[in-house]
């Protein structure tokens, strides 16, 4: 595909998409279609001579792709979390891919370091993170591709500390133990059992049954049992918003018990991170003082495309020493002069791709302002359907909802909820998804699509309250 | 940005990128300036008001960020391994963005897994890979980040095995062991060092001096006293071009050996892997009927932007069990019957990306003949090369070059080699890097963008040559 070639299919794609967006509202949040469908209608062979136009890859998008999706751009979309991306990240991302740069060393692409730095130094500013993590000082930020792999190289870096370095050498020769809410995300788990710590490595923590956070005296009760049996306590994991019902675990608390332990404290703050934009919020983001790393994800609630999760360390040496392999094929006068960043020492991969650049995109096509918009836009939603709720006798609300999720459920047994959330997500109007808080199902209600708005978020309750009806007695 | 502002700033932003590939020519390949230069031409403080035009973005990114970048698709870009892309790529992945579903589920998204999973088979008909790894039997493919990634979850399947499922709930509480040659890539030693085996946990076999590739009798010799010292070996990595010289491990002779001994065999193929898409060099892809996982990485050299590479695993039971992770927020009826995969649980991160769009347009645009006509280009223009430097007694070759990389040196010292480097990169023209094979300094020509031709591999040379009459007498 030559320039000129690309120039005109390339006006054909961002027209489709801009016909997609527009269009978004009509179409079933959700298929109904059993699995199999998309690839029953895809050849099983590739083709042997190529040469399709990019109007009939567009119009087999539209026929067999788009039926086939769950859409997260939907303005009817409150499931999970919100995964929120806008014009301005989808054109800085295809920045990136025309330039098809490699950040892996700063030698490989200055530009794509520098920007990457830059930006984390901003977003720092943005969410007013203490002085510790910006790359003025010992710390920094990097971009991870996911909340998980920002927990994992956290991880990483704690058994590095906890080992005084040996763990590079001799691997998990100790039962070095990890710790986290209940409520605690599920990468959690995965991360200590890729770095070979198992189920047995990772201590669950209760939680307040009021606030479902985590609780400092069950925390300091696990850690002096682990010391007690020889175990080495290595990293805790709070979280800033929980997935569950976006719980605030105590980091002050926390990170006091850690200090006084020597245990990194990494935080989890994937969704609830964004909301530290704005300065009514930022009481969720107290006590960051303490921690040695903290990541959250433009790509849940900052207007940023898929993948961005931004990762700070308050000591990055601990972090490129945790990480850093160097073959001859890698080595470079810039390298070696120590006065650059090499990200490839900060995460998982080798390669990267230059995705500063939907950052630098996003900051300066809506500024601090324009974000916070877009948040307390999800704060004002959810708090007004969480008004709806709260006036319905038939509902109640099963957690406190700081940002802009809403736990809620029928005010009857499991499986009544579970079948009011299929018969609401079968309408194809909205999609909710489920978890359980003390043990009892509980439908979510996450804002979060630029798109969404209080009609939206009304006909979410319209259709639940309809449900209801056939559900429970009044 | 809705969606009409999105469309006029998105056939700018389309534009532009025309616009630098038609000229990326004429630009020098990598920057000359000092760390910091890109930094210190940007603001410290992030925007307050937002609302900046496409039009001030583009500006600077001509301004500030094109002079900071070192060009991979850039003609004379010669350096580490290519990283292709090209038109239907972007737009594919444009599509991608636009859409901005999370494949973490099949119910996330049905379209995302099930796309992927039929190009995964189609990319594995194109290679001619045994049934074994297609997702109609007991195996099937993914789309990782890279080839790291790919061993590092090679890695993990490998412990869930060799320790009949332990691993999961105990971590790594035995000496496992890994294996690979001394020119495996730097990712297994990071990938074994993740998976807390440490230094002590990988064996560096020693390679055949004619071939590069690995012994496999003294992968024999490592394993067995190995058993004797009551370790447990988990793993061996072959790989396939290895990064220095392209050398082909001998995958049959290691694949029995691992069958005797019940060893997970992975084949780390990141670069070569793409040639296999050609007849002719599919003697390179032997034996991969022992194999348990392998990959390789579209990204490189098969016209697929970064990030996309191509795993496959013979059982994907294995790989499943070993990642695994079902918090309640996750549970859904169409993975808990079995009908459809959930491509979290094959790989690190829980999000994913409609990765599989750009797979799917770059094989309909280029089709299975424009792809071999692509391999073959670059193996044309490596072996043009090698014959420049065979005619040359200044010079020689320092190993076979079977793909497009050719390794070379002047029969001279490693520090005149190494200032030839030097010399010719200055130029601006070209960029090569280096590795060392038997201990001494070797120059790398690798061949991969599409934009490269005859005329910048004999530039390359002339500018080689010139460089070589300063620093070696004739």
């Amino acid at each position: 595909m030559d320039p000129d070639e690309f120039r005109r299919a390339g006006h054909a794609v961002v027209d489709w998409i801009a016909d997609y967006w527009s269009t978004l509202h009509q179409r079933p949040v959700a298929p109904a279609d059993p699995p199999g469908t998309v690839a029953k209608a895809l050849p099983s062979v590739p083709p042997t001579t190529g040469g399709e136009s990019v109007e009939a890859l567009l119009a087999d998008l539209d026929a067999i792709v788009l039926p086939g999706l769950t859409h997260w751009q939907h303005p009817g979309f409150f499931g999970y979390f919100p995964a929120n991306t806008s014009g301005p990240s989808l054109l800085g991302d295809l920045v990136s891919s025309g330039l098809g740069v490699q950040g892996m060393l700063w030698a490989t692409s200055p530009a794509c370091t520098e920007l990457e730095t830059v930006m984390m130094d901003w977003l720092a500013q943005l969410l007013d993170l203490p002085q510790r993590f910006r790359s003025t000082g010992a710390g920094g930020g990097v971009i991870q591709d996911s909340a998980s792999s920002a927990t994992l190289v956290a991880t990483l870096a704690a058994l590095h500390r906890a080992s005084a370095g040996r763990w590079r050498v001799t691997g998990v020769d100790r039962r070095y133990r990890a710790y986290t809410s209940v409520h605690g995300h599920s990468s959690i788990e995965k991360a200590v059992r890729i770095a070979g710590l198992g189920a047995d490595g990772i201590r669950s923590i209760d939680v307040d049954p009021d606030t479902q956070a985590l609780r400092p005296d069950a925390l300091r009760a696990a850690i002096e049992a682990d010391l007690a049996a020889g175990d080495v306590p290595t990293i805790v994991v709070a979280t800033i918003g929980t997935t569950s019902t976006t719980a605030v675990d105590p980091v002050p608390e926390i990170g006091a018990i850690c200090a006084e332990y020597g245990i990194w404290l990494h935080v989890d703050a994937a969704y609830a991170g964004a909301a530290a934009v704005c300065p009514e919020l930022r009481w969720s983001h107290a006590g960051l003082e303490y921690v040695d790393s903290y990541c959250f994800d433009p790509h849940k609630w900052l207007l940023t495309g898929f993948d961005c999760d931004a990762f700070w360390v308050a000591d990055r040496g601990e972090l490129i020493e945790a990480l850093t392999v160097l073959p001859e094929f890698l080595r470079n006068a810039a390298s070696e002069s120590g006065a650059v960043i090499d990200y490839r020492d900060w995460q998982v991969p080798l390669g990267r791709r230059f995705r500063a650049l939907k950052l630098w995109f996003v900051l300066r096509w809506y500024g601090a302002e324009g974000l916070r918009a877009h948040i307390r836009s999800g704060v004002a939603l959810a708090a007004r359907f969480a008004d709806r709720v709260r006036a319905d006798d038939r509902f109640e609300l099963a957690a406190a909802h700081p940002f802009s999720l809403v736990c809620f459920r029928l005010r009857a047994d499991d499986d009544t909820n579970a079948e009011l959330l299929a018969r609401v997500n079968r309408t194809g109007r909205v999609l909710l998804t489920h978890t359980r808080v003390g043990g009892r199902y509980v439908l979510r209600l996450a804002v979060g699509s630029p798109q969404s708005t209080e009609t939206h978020v009304d006909e979410a309750w319209t259709l639940l309250t309809d449900a209801a009806k056939d559900l429970v007695t009044p």
